[in-house]
């Protein structure tokens, strides 16, 4: 994947600042689409997102297999990627988390995750919840495990950006692997606001064209962000002298 | 601006004071009035807080002009700035942020934030809540984009320190730079304390004599706080050996 | 000990791990079935879990007894282990903790901590709570200190893997060391999620058939976790150069 | 003060450890009974707790005269310590903070903080609040600036450890330098498990034979703790390499 270079460096970087901002722990993964080839996308192999490094990336095709993957254990939901890639062309990049604040709302569909604050556009008039149960049962380990639970999650995700899984924690996704990135960290932070929010009493929401305006601004604003958040994560992950 | 060098080494650490005191983020921004023209004021240029240099300071007129811009990005917001400082004579700096505890109480107006502490005097009997709607309709993306709008905000902080922003955050002011820090640092902190003291029951406020005598007393030891901030800033963002 | 330097080694990790994750502070323990003789334990003298070394680690018999202990203090509560290695053959390993979101919920018997995403799979339909009060009266401080409270603890657990201890902490077991301190952490993380979610609204929980399908997955799964754990606990904790 | 030496390197350890456990930041303070003077002990001058040295420790008499003082800044609340340790001979150490979970405790009278579990025994039955107002009206700055205040303060403490200041803090008293940090520290904890556990529904307390039992017994854990926080203190708090 000579190609690929500048690409698998900036996966690496997502990866940590994925932990280091909170979004992942040992577990959830983020995929971006091959930026020469549609029909292909790079992901790590099964590994803690803090610990990946570029030899751990592996090519897929959309169906899940890996072109590349030389024996290497392969993250079981890797189908969430697959299926949304086929699904939305316009999506760049896939980032499946257990998003702390965001599993609580997975769990209480009264309370739909939706945009409080204009970091929060993503979220517009409130996010989708993949019901497992819908397509698979009520007796699941909930994890999307194959092309039909990706299909159905990624038809649960529709044209949005956001998709909660219940129980579970959720699936973001954006046109660029930094965007998509950016909307995990902000989904997570948004998910405490609005927490903190219902709480203090009733909240006045972004209206639809506020929350689109907002989307629309914080797009030209990511790099600012991403630079930040790649110093901070060098400086925490870094072997130490 | 030779002039201007110790307060522009002040502006540098008061950004990284704010970054790593969790006031501001990637976003976020603090300005200081020029040490010798009332009429001009140093605003980084479009930056993460954490990240500023003193080569990143510019100077800008109180139309949010930017004096030695040299084409670089400047913050979309810096007119939040320019019109505090036209409007408030007594004000020396200005901090804009999307303080996490405080956004919640910006869409709530139910809940004024005001003053539960000795250290939020500042906080009075409730900050007022800027409500853009008002000024520019339901379908902005909440930026104070423009002197217009600045001016707005100016009218709502009124002769106050603290004003909320509806679904954005907060711009908190005061007569140094110090000051504005400090009571930008205590804002977020007491907006913790009383959510936390809202679920517990009904709260005994300071009264609004105690909430100035206590402002009044804190002016006096912000020295106490910047020594202390000023050295976790620098052990934490310093890059390691 | 010369045949246990490996399980040693882990267990002195296992210490450190369960600090850095936030299940202990200066009090807790964790201990490991001897791996050649069943009717004994390793665990350490009576250290805060983030100071432990390899010196530290004492062999027990199970009546609490040291076999090794050198005039070392012992942790008054080393019952805890004794009495679930003599009820339990299936378990491996025991990690006693005040783990903070946890205690809450040791002290509301009207909430039982449960399943309410994949990765608690282990908390099933709810936890038990031993009430040290129906055993020993309403007069003791609390811990675990000879082998019929042990045992009655472990009466408390019965076959399950975590029981509440009221206004005390948590004992969580596995089949190996790994999977005891997994469940520890994730019980942990799992009693925030929870708290949190019941502020929402009504939860739909995990059925008992996700609950048991998930943790069948997770045990699987643990090796990734303790990579990141491990390496993040010696970043943390060892002396900086 | 060559007498004091071993005393004076603890008590920069306790102002170094209640800021790294979080109980002060760049207030708040700690003071020790002289080892060898019953009416004299031993508090830094204003400074940062996290920032004290052995040379800003100050010797002061029980009217809060410092005996040797050289001009420094002293504390203004320093009749906090001189009226208690006048007021209560039992008493070896005292620490005054704006604990930040204790804060909400303070001015919510309805809801007293009290033993939720064995590491919070010290709360016993419920902690006094001491309402400034009540003796000096409703005007102050909250500070207990004079002996007049502080011998307020010390009636309202009475034979407790533990007394709440109304819209301010705490102050924590121990036999030990060491016990009144592990109590403080242990305040502080305690205060965020009943208000989480008070969230979850009602609470079953320790009794208060308990609560004493428990707080024997903690009393001969404190070194273990402490060993833990310094080391932890240190690390953090020293100038990197």
């Amino acid at each position: 994947m000579p190609e690929a270079t500048g690409v698998i460096g900036e996966l690496v970087e997502a990866n940590h600042i994925l932990f280091d901002q909170g979004v992942v722990d040992g577990f959830g993964h983020v995929s971006v689409r091959h930026p020469h080839a549609e029909d292909r996308f790079l992901l790590a192999r099964s590994v803690a997102p803090a610990m990946a490094t570029a030899d751990d990336i592996v090519e897929f095709d959309l169906d899940g297999n890996a072109i590349d993957g030389h024996g290497r254990t392969l993250y079981l939901e890797r189908f969430i990627h697959s299926e949304i890639y086929r699904a939305r062309p316009d999506v760049g990049a896939v980032v499946h988390s257990h998003s702390p604040a965001v599993v609580p709302f997975s769990v209480v569909s009264a309370r739909p995750l939706r945009a409080v604050w204009h970091l929060g556009g993503v979220l517009g008039e409130g996010c989708p919840i993949f019901e497992i149960r819908s397509v698979a049962g009520a007796a699941t380990d909930l994890l999307i495990r194959n092309a039909a639970l990706g299909a159905a999650l990624a038809r649960s995700l529709g044209a949005e950006s956001v998709v909660l899984m219940r129980g579970h924690g959720c699936t973001v996704v954006g046109s660029t692997l930094r965007q998509a990135v950016f909307n995990a960290v902000y989904t997570e932070i948004s998910a405490v606001l609005q927490s903190e929010a219902m709480r203090l009493g009733t909240i006045t929401y972004l209206t639809p064209e506020e929350a689109a305006a907002a989307l629309a601004c914080n797009a030209a604003q990511i790099d600012r962000s991403w630079e930040l958040w790649r110093t901070r994560a060098r400086r925490r992950l870094q072997p130490q002298a």
